[in-house]
């Protein structure tokens, strides 16, 4: 999407040809910045640290991760030393053990002559892919938001709530929940965004608005304690989120906080849609809450808050007394009644377990 | 309650026998520091300054203001202008005027001689009505725990949710939702507190937790987001929550984001309980969706945080990105179908018009 008039992705071959450009996305909101990856070390750092996050562009970042690996040495021990080195930046991240397995199913069959540019080759086909996939979520979503502004006066503004950061940098390019919010207001569509601060990590604030702050989409940054209110007072047209993981029956697993949006659009007739692309949806999972293990993630993240000071500088502050204790749930589990329809890159699905299984009838148990 | 071993009102007598002692709230919770208030100018500052907060600290503050006055001056003209001096520095807290017009009502009618003892007097009068309240809100809810407590296994912890700061330090003692809490804490029950931080404004995080902290009661602040996840995982066996007005059918109108966790306690079955003061109820006020009109207060409140740097100096750091717009409303409206039950001085109340008239039938309209 654009970034003061200029369209990025999230990662993107330098001119040069060879190295990897990203922006830096520790620095957000406050900050722009990118860097050029110019190693498989670099991309290792970028995923480790976090310049690069969301589960599709750390993928993709892997991908070039092993394309560049192969410019210094492209012979299996190389290819295994990458693909090690890789693996290990952020263990749990299930994205990124299939690109690197995608990467090495391409590139050690091929003669070590071949395999530079088949690297660079799948890497930017798995970029594409994402970028494909997100367009159609965007498409179909576009298709509901149609269809609210039809029943509203001709220039009146769309309201969207959306929680946590399920935008274009955590993906190539349009994101999953925003890429209906983007593609409707590239149409023309008067869009407005309320933006979900998402404590602790506020990627709402600091992530979801920078986007939508630089590609022009008018939007409001508000506490998580305020949805419920909004949704009352008749100024939410619909919800859209992303999610960590779907189960088969429809229950969403996604940022914590998610679960009470739900209960409030549902208590006040608001339309409460999740958008995903439809490898999150996992077929071995049945009754969410019961069976998804909730990520405890540090207590830092609770008491400490970073930001920018009055003279320019980040600093961390500490907000809770010491002494207390604190706790830090990660994601919570929607329960699927309250989800009013899952926008997948093969359309809008009702959430439940017959609709799913029929839109994926090649995954479903 | 107890500070450090020792027990605290919000405001007392200074041991000069005329001076008054508060609490400077805006230190906390870093900070634990009292101020002697020795002019109506000084308690005119620290309530405009908000080195006190809650409307019964606010309005014995102001009380004793007025009697300070009457130390140098006990004339007609000097009742009048420390009158003038205090209801302006809180234009919207109707307990400030409140306990100015009881003060006058006190004093006009003395000779001037008399007047000095009778404010003292009065002022005590206000401080122990406020506290002999906020005991029988406390005896009253420690009944409801107990009969929550009788029903798991002997020493088994009770966990209640807690939303802003109803605690003892917006009020002279014992707080309204957390009476409940502490008098079933001093009575031996295994309590323990989720405190949600309160955002934008963290009263959660910054007073309810000091206080629970510093009388020594088991608890975890928790991003507002969590309250559902813990319900939906059987970990939240209450919740209570203050009011900043109830209408005369049940609705509550307290800090944003009460009604989410009504929601979801609603959802899991858990009871919700809301602790005031019966003249909070307003009886001229039926449907508060419909009828209470929400504040909106600075975005500065959302964008910016306060905390304490690594080097110990209180910072504010810029947490939204410039030019992103921010909405900061205060309250919310939980209406009355999701309120278990209103516990006041006279009882836990049912949420609906005929219970509450009932049990104040000289104010039921």
């Amino acid at each position: 999407m654009n970034v003061n008039g200029r369209h990025y992705r999230t990662i993107w071959l330098n001119d040069n040809g060879w190295a990897v450009d990203i922006i830096d996305q520790t620095k957000f909101p406050h900050v722009f910045e990118t860097v050029t990856l110019r190693s498989t070390d670099d991309a290792a750092v970028a995923i480790r640290d976090m310049l690069v996050r969301g589960a599709p562009l750390i993928g993709v970042t892997a991908a070039y991760g092993m394309a560049l690996a192969m410019r210094t040495d492209a012979s299996d021990a190389a290819l295994a030393r990458a693909y090690d080195q890789l693996v290990k930046t952020r263990p749990t991240a299930i994205n990124l053990k299939w690109a690197l397995d995608e990467m090495m199913k391409s590139l050690s069959p091929l003669p070590q002559s071949d395999r530079l540019w088949a690297a660079y080759a799948r890497a930017a086909e798995i970029a594409d892919e994402d970028v494909a996939i997100n367009q159609s979520i965007g498409r179909n979503g576009f298709d509901i938001i149609k269809s609210i502004a039809a029943k509203k006066k001709p220039g009146e503004t769309i309201n969207i709530l959306t929680h946590c950061n399920a935008g274009w940098l955590a993906t190539v390019d349009w994101g999953t929940a925003t890429a209906p919010i983007y593609t409707a207001h590239d149409a023309g569509l008067p869009i407005h965004v309320w933006v979900d601060e998402t404590r602790p990590r506020n990627q709402g604030a600091s992530l979801t608005a920078w986007e939508l702050l630089h590609h022009g989409v008018p939007h409001t940054v508000i506490p998580d304690n305020t949805g419920g209110h909004l949704m009352q007072h008749g100024q939410v047209d619909m919800a859209i989120v992303g999610t960590d993981r779907t189960t088969a029956q429809g229950d969403v697993c996604n940022k914590i906080g998610t679960y009470l949006k739900a209960l409030a659009a549902h208590d006040n007739g608001v339309p409460f849609y999740v958008a995903l692309p439809s490898p999150t949806i996992d077929f071995n999972v049945v009754d969410g809450v019961k069976e998804i293990p909730i990520e405890q993630r540090s207590g830092i993240e609770v008491s400490h808050m970073s930001g920018l000071t009055r003279d320019g500088r980040i600093e961390t502050v500490e907000i809770v007394p010491r002494g207390s204790r604190v706790a830090n749930y990660a994601f919570d589990v929607t329960p699927a009644k309250y989800v009013t329809g899952l926008i997948t890159e093969r359309g809008v699905i009702a959430a439940n377990r017959v609709a799913i299984a029929k839109a994926f009838p090649e995954r479903a148990v």
